[in-house]
């Protein structure tokens, strides 16, 4: 069973394919600038992307991961994922607080998908 | 490779099922009267209730993730996965700390296993 | 499809693989004497142990896992991390804040890879 690597950086790669799964790294906002929705909107952006360029979309996602630095910004961020979200197809997930490496970001998410 | 998903909630499924793993949402306790080590009874049951209704048992269980809002109470929760833990089967893991959702709950795990 | 476990301890095992993946614990240092990227070595060199265990080896991993009690001291982490890392197979990777069972860890780490 091969592995796929996908947009390596210095330290990660940003999607991995092994044996009919996706990985994706924890992705967080570019801009930096919006708040908990508009973050949030940008990571789910990039994560359709993501998942494109694996062969794959939302619609076979398996496993959500999100990390907040502060928990009470939950629903804000769950305003976007609600709007993203497909509906019949929605995955096993678990949001905790947790501080993350750049203070300016305000949500990350790593999601696992079916290819 | 189909994905078979159980008990979809507004924001995600409690169970995810694809090639062979089940993927758990990350549960918490509904009774959050209770104490740490309650409340990670509670947790424990649940997850024998979705791996059961996934075809599958703790037996089979992969990995663990453990989430406590005060890493302080491990023990607590030890006592508890230690009383259900099938020692002739027990899953990588890795605990620590991170506040929840809501702030009544003192525990939170999402397991994967072998269907 | 079988399950193997390595290495269990009272509470989890070390090593566990099935379909074609290893799942390995989050991993700590033995000495908890060395700093961030002194600890991060030795984690680094568990993982190898582990996966060659299985029958693996980092050029196959997956996805990991980084917890840190203090996330600003992801640099010291990153320099043991650029050090061990195979360029041409990095895997996804998330990086998160948050405290460790044992206030003298300093980072652990969990990964998967292909077997």
């Amino acid at each position: 069973m091969s592995i796929v690597r996908h947009e390596p950086s210095s330290i990660l790669c940003n999607a991995v394919v092994h044996n009919g799964v996706v990985y994706l790294a924890g992705i967080t906002a570019a801009d930096t600038s919006a708040d908990v929705k508009g973050q949030t909107v940008q990571v789910l952006d990039e994560i359709d992307r993501l998942l494109a360029l694996c062969g794959t979309h939302k619609s076979k996602i398996l496993t959500a991961s999100i990390w907040l630095p502060k928990i009470s910004t939950r629903p804000q961020m769950n305003e976007a994922w609600n709007l993203w979200s497909d509906k019949a197809n929605l995955p096993a997930r678990a949001c905790v607080e947790s501080k993350l490496a750049d203070p300016a970001w305000l949500v990350e998410i790593a999601v696992t998908a079916a290819v």
